[in-house]
């Protein structure tokens, strides 16, 4: 059988319990955070012109937009979705190739889920599903697909929505190969859009993409059928090498589950380093803004690539800059939501940290790793070597810094009682009888959505 | 001012009198056809089953499919005309660069003009403008971007309907711009799926991603502001060698409308030297199938990349076979609709030709190009040798060829009245009040939308 077709009838033929139950629970703590996320981000400005816009393009208004009053069709939810869960890049991420892996598969889901009757075991399997297919999917072209310039999360996204929707919507082996095709036709995002909204806007294409693939498998819509392995397939397009054994190699026995990350800090995550170190020189010294004559980091190449912005205009380019990362760190000992505000960027000692703060990309640093030397002004210096930053697989969030997570980004979208009962029918997921009952729990209680129309 | 930005600003600034009068022409014979494919594919299966597929996921119902009964909000209804009018492969062609450049930004523009009012001038004025842009972008990455495997039909068709639908609703530069950035960030499309149904799904979706990202433009959504030239920007993620130089030398003197093809067969157009001297052998001779012995073509080397295909399991597939090419012309002496079909494949007599067919690359042939010799079982040879293939810009179609392929098409679908009025009205388009009465004219009399569902 070819890669694509082994993928499919993997997918097709899984059962739940010959799924590992600590992979079970790791889709439940994946779970929790890219709820949050999405509740974080629901009322982000990126969201509200994207919800404004597509009013009247939504069809039966039989799925909801996690954390909105607004009701669309199941297909529009998924990509609104997809916009809310990433907008905050608060996201998880495989370290390995930097894929945020929930935020297409579950936005695909949820949004499926609140418009058809879907139990917790069909969901989370369904969710294994479409992580494992992406990430392997993923694996397969890291790191020339990445180099190249595309942004990964959502051109290897679009196949975990179809996987996963497509697991529910009962495909057969054929139908899922040509849903498989329908995803790598329509595999797109580019790096070249990180920093504006049309950053969160891919992986929510990818999630309605990859649910749109599913259903026209279903239908029976034909596809070329080497969507992964063939000459001009996903893989030979998108990428000058890669290695297709990783997708089918160990299939139900390796997760990709199991080295998921979950970020401590809401922005992109190869600062996370940065953050983590420079935090712990504000626990530990308590340095005044304005005695920090000189910051020098030395970062893993990648990090230059991605954030070398320093003059920042805009809320969103905070959240890739090295100069920001270090600053927040060293005068607020923290990375959350509102480190990354425009007010944030407009923060003189923010701003003062960020200028006399240098970088060096140097290859002996790893990209879990930072090095930092503060200079004070009475000359004294700081020195600070992170070997493996907060949150990654050997740091691991705890279920109990997911929840705090979780009630974090809430709140700025919900009443905190409804945050704590969404909170708890989350971490029980695999045990509901509906899922959709949990998706519509998300929404904001006697809202009613607005009227206003957009125009064709 | 950067690339993106000139072309943004071209799009927006641009006055229809500033235009030649035989650029406005051609636009007219671009829609002749462009319509007539629509018409002609509007009763296809793939077609069908997207529009049962869909269904449940159209808004409100303000736009209308070419020359169906259904009515769909704008944005299905672009991909649904995208599909209809690229399913037959007939839509015409940029040799220079293999784009069929009409589909994606007509569809898009049909789609828009039936649930909004346009002008004729404006319709014509936004098509010259989506055309161009999508060409041009075309132009710079050619060769490269399409040897990697993409569909540069949808990769570049998304920019071209971003620009169409983008004028017509008013865009600022910047909002140009960052419609332009939407684009890129949901180009797609890869020939792997050639001979299948998801070819056509990716001019549709080009179409529909490009009205998107012009109405998310319009409502402030920010998009990276480099999307052609940036470092990870559309030209450099998608193609080894490029010249940008192409989008903006001679802008508003030179025009792609100027190269434009239309096809007379009813197929992949590298195919239609062969299908060209094989009628004429066919005409000068009328060779009986049985006594064909044996067929030699020598071709240009991106025909057999592209073509080479003998056992012909479905319709669609012979639309990319060199020896069904070879078959229908020396059987049949032409290229329609009707030789391309299930029957089609089955005929013994095409059966047999395409058997004893062989074909062999040459690089001293142009794509333009055939040479061919067919032997006879009386030992007699017949020679071709094709200098300029039928439909290209030296042996361009006549209008009144245009208006018979557009017949041949559209009665498939319509009462011969309707297709008469419908013609009518399109070689006029420049002058009608409101575009949108010509697409409602194309759906068909006292036909009553299906009701079926299919589910979510």
């Amino acid at each position: 059988m070819s890669v694509t077709e082994t993928l499919a009838a993997y997918v097709v033929d899984s059962t739940l319990d010959a799924i590992p139950r600590d992979v079970q629970r790791e889709a439940t703590r994946a779970l929790v955070n890219y709820l949050g996320c999405a509740l974080g981000g629901s009322i982000e400005p990126a969201l509200d012109v994207a919800t404004r816009t597509l009013e009247p393009f939504s069809g039966e208004r039989a799925a909801c937009v996690l954390g909105r009053a607004e009701r669309f069709d199941a297909l529009n939810a998924a990509l609104l979705n997809g916009i809310g869960s990433h907008v905050h890049e608060y996201d998880d991420t495989l370290p390995k190739n930097y894929i945020h892996p929930s935020v297409p598969v579950g936005s695909a889901l949820f949004a499926y889920a609140s418009a058809n009757p879907v139990s917790g075991r069909d969901f989370v399997h369904a969710f294994i599903l479409g992580f494992e297919v992406e990430s392997r999917i993923g694996n397969a072209v890291y790191p020339a697909h990445y180099q190249a310039g595309w942004h990964i999360t959502s051109t290897t996204g679009v196949f975990g929505a179809a996987a996963a929707v497509g697991k529910l919507l009962g495909l057969t082996t054929k139908q899922m190969v040509w849903a498989f095709g329908l995803a790598a036709t329509q595999s797109a995002g580019i790096r070249e859009m990180f920093g504006s909204m049309a950053k969160s806007f891919q992986p929510g294409r990818a999630a309605q993409n990859g649910y749109t693939a599913a259903l026209f498998g279903r239908a029976d819509f034909t596809a070329g059928e080497r969507a992964l392995e063939g000459p001009r397939g996903f893989a030979a397009v998108t990428a000058a090498e890669y290695d297709l054994d990783k997708v089918t190699a160990r299939l139900g026995v390796d997760f990709e589950l199991r080295d998921n990350a979950y970020k401590p800090y809401a922005c992109g995550l190869v600062v996370h380093p940065a953050i983590d170190g420079c935090s712990q020189l504000f626990r530990e010294h308590h340095p005044a803004a304005e005695d920090i004559a000189a910051v020098r980091v030395r970062v893993a190449p990648l990090v230059l690539d991605l954030c070398n912005k320093k003059d920042l205009r805009r809320a969103l380019e905070s959240k890739y800059s090295i100069y920001h990362a270090a600053a927040i760190g060293l005068v607020r000992g923290k990375g959350g939501l509102q480190e990354f505000t425009d007010d944030a960027i407009r923060d003189p000692k923010l701003a003062h940290v960020r200028s006399v703060t240098t970088a060096v990309a140097d290859p002996s640093i790893g990209e879990d790793q930072v090095h930092i030397e503060v200079t004070l002004r009475d000359g004294r210096k700081l020195v600070k070597f992170v070997e493996q930053s907060l949150g990654n697989v050997h740091r691991p969030l705890s279920d109990e810094q997911l929840s705090e997570k979780f009630v974090d980004q809430s709140v700025l979208a919900l009443p905190r009682a409804q945050v704590d009962d969404v909170l708890d029918q989350c971490w029980r997921i695999g045990e509901l009888a509906d899922v959709g009952a949990l998706a519509r729990a998300t929404m904001p209680r006697g809202a009613r959505a607005p009227s206003s129309r957009a125009g064709n």
